[in-house]
């Protein structure tokens, strides 16, 4: 036993094992992400697990915690830098570009779902593995598909049962108006530079927009009184905005426009939004978020081309799910669960078993020899509907003796039979 | 565009982006392989994408090509050696172990879907990330249960629709066995040992086994005359393989006994086996394995307890389905492709679009200001069983136009009947 003790044969820090009896709520909410998309016309895309480091750097902006201090990076046998994904549109984009997907007719509806990957001080709702949904849709400019994308998350929490889910939404305008904007703020920021954090002065240039969201109480006090993007909105900009409110509203989407909310990542032009709801115990509110960005295919060697998305957090969302006591699915019971008695009755009834399953019922049998009482155990703690009992007897007669848990009734039919028989069972 | 040349924005090679279109198949695959495990009672469980670089050293075996030359290995920033996991088994055991699962009532039965990484050299059927579907049962010794592993496997093959699977199956014997077996096969090797490949030399001491299945000629010739270890298994062993074989028998899966079948890894005792099939062009007709590992749970601190399981390779299992052109699901159609026309009628499109995908159907419009005639060939692209055209006359009297596009049939009904009218075509 001298090996229990090592943390080495134990999970990382910060990684879960997801487990039987839990697994069928990741299941679930999958499969919903997955019947969502579908009704939307959006269509799963896998890119792998790692990518070259660089278009993270590129992707995600050098100047956000998630490059400077939260990825996974190594060097692979080749030599190459590799980091494990952070995120999930990076990868997307890459691929859009990489298989010259933006030659097809547009618009391209995708949506991925899987592990991510941040060294983080891991705590409930923040995993160093943890896991995502997101949709990307390139290649249209429309407001009205910003709208879409708000509403298709909407959708999704709303099939989950999840209830009191509110859309925080922003603009950060386009393009120009952000350089007006960025100098403006800059400007602003000069004449209060010996007061701001020392983060915030590392930002200063490199990413003006997010001391907005600092966290240092004077840095807050000052950006405050910073001017307002809104002030600096160009007509396209403004009447993007209004279109997507005025969806939104069409839609039903309970929403607040939040001045403040800039998101992390630098690439964001236009739309930025994120989805709340109250979760008790976990730091955030948010779960999930995203906004329009519209230079950042060209970044990676594409085409000058729009897209917008978002990214939810699952973990986030079962925490909701759990924090709101929504009822999700869990371990599904036996059809059938199978005693046999005897050397040979033992062996047959591997068939047995397996004509059940053939038949698509779900069937179960005892592997350690067990006595008849403690396999009728075993059939309750599985669930089991039936349990089918085939001794000697039964076995040289072709015969089976079939028992409703739920009843107690029971009946002797021929061998051949048993399928059939369970299958009309209410 | 500069940034389009450098390789660092291109995918990691070795990777792939499973794309709409082909990922259609790979859902297909991994819900079938879902049912099938439903059927015979093993439950998902899901490790992290990385463990401590130790866990693969004891447990898939430091000998092994797959941990001295294929790991992805690195140190993370808390100083730790990781490795990207490079088979399932480790990981499924070592939560099997930590979370004292061993303390229920057993067999527990497991099955894992996911990516796996090897620094492989990359060809098809063998890609740097690739995706296994296992299972794993633990807690009985019953070579019944060998049986059922192997036939569960078989099953999942016939549900694809996948022909000429043939299993090879081979006995390692118990520990005592392999023992008594190591040593003659020590013995002999060390007569020729001059002869021997380099790489055979290097596993002499530490895992003669793998000299069996050499590929250098001469060491092939010399293992030729090694002594067979059917010749030298003890009365338990033999009992085990002969009642694996009777079961596979009654099950009627097609087997052959291979002799020289140990397979890549440490672990196994008692039953081994190969799932095999003709793919042309690749260069193995594995696609999957697996056996019996009674040693392993011990191995990482757990109690004594036997294991059973396989891994199956999704890449190499959609090969053997292209190469036999087996029919898989492809991307599935549109409900209703939604034309407006107007200011007004594009706006309220969103909330008809709402309707129907709030109802079920799957729904889209267009994102692109694109003229009438653009907008069916974009329907037709899509699939779409309707078209459904908004005009501003059509919603000044809350009506809709509706055309089938396979009749040509065309009927202009109230708007809110859009969603019922769908619902009832053929």
């Amino acid at each position: 036993m001298k090996f229990q003790t090592s943390t080495k044969l134990q999970i990382p820090r910060g990684t879960d094992d997801i487990m039987p009896g839990e697994v069928e709520q990741w299941q679930w909410i999958e499969q919903k992400a997955r019947e969502i998309c579908s009704l939307y016309d959006y269509h799963e895309i896998r890119t792998p697990m790692f990518e070259h480091t660089e278009l993270f750097q590129r992707g995600v902006g050098e100047a956000t915690d998630i490059v400077e201090k939260e990825m996974y990076t190594f060097t692979d046998r080749g030599n190459r830098q590799i980091s494990l994904r952070p995120e999930g549109t990076a990868g997307v984009v890459r691929s859009f570009v990489e298989k010259k997907v933006f030659g097809q007719p547009q618009p391209t509806k995708w949506y991925y779902m899987g592990p991510m990957f941040r060294y983080e001080n891991p705590q409930a709702g923040r995993r160093r593995q943890f896991h995502q949904f997101g949709v990307e849709a390139f290649g249209s400019p429309d407001p009205l598909l910003d709208a879409e994308v708000i509403a298709l998350g909407m959708h999704y929490f709303q099939a989950l049962g999840l209830k009191d889910v509110r859309v925080e939404v922003n603009t950060l305008g386009d393009v120009e108006s952000r350089l007006q904007y960025r100098e403006k703020l800059i400007a602003y920021f000069e004449k209060h530079i010996d007061e701001l954090s020392a983060e915030a002065k590392s930002r200063l240039y490199k990413n003006p927009l997010r001391i907005l969201d600092s966290k240092d109480e004077r840095t807050k006090e000052i950006a405050a009184g910073a001017p307002s993007l809104h002030d600096h909105l160009n007509d396209d900009s403004r009447k993007h905005f209004d279109t997507v409110l005025r969806a939104l509203d069409l839609l039903g989407v309970p929403y607040v426009v939040n001045h403040r909310l800039v998101r992390g990542l630098d690439y964001y032009t236009h739309t930025a939004f994120e989805y709340t709801v109250d979760i008790p115990g976990a730091q955030a509110g948010s779960i999930g978020g995203g906004g329009r960005y519209n230079g950042l295919i060209e970044q990676f060697g594409g085409p000058s081309m729009p897209g917008v998305g978002f990214g939810i957090g699952l973990e986030r969302v079962l925490l909701a799910l759990g924090a709101q006591q929504v009822e999700t699915p869990s371990k599904a019971g036996l059809d059938c669960y199978l005693i046999t008695m005897g050397e040979e009755a033992k062996l047959v009834g591997m068939k047995v078993l397996q004509t059940m399953r053939q038949a698509g019922l779900r069937a179960e049998r005892d592997y350690l020899d067990r006595k008849m009482k403690a396999q009728f155990k075993a059939a309750d703690r599985l669930q089991a509907k039936t349990v089918a009992i085939l001794g000697e007897d039964e076995l040289k007669q072709n015969q089976i003796n079939v028992k409703q848990l739920a009843t107690g009734e029971q009946v002797t039919i021929a061998l051949d039979e048993l399928v059939a028989y369970i299958k009309q069972l209410p």
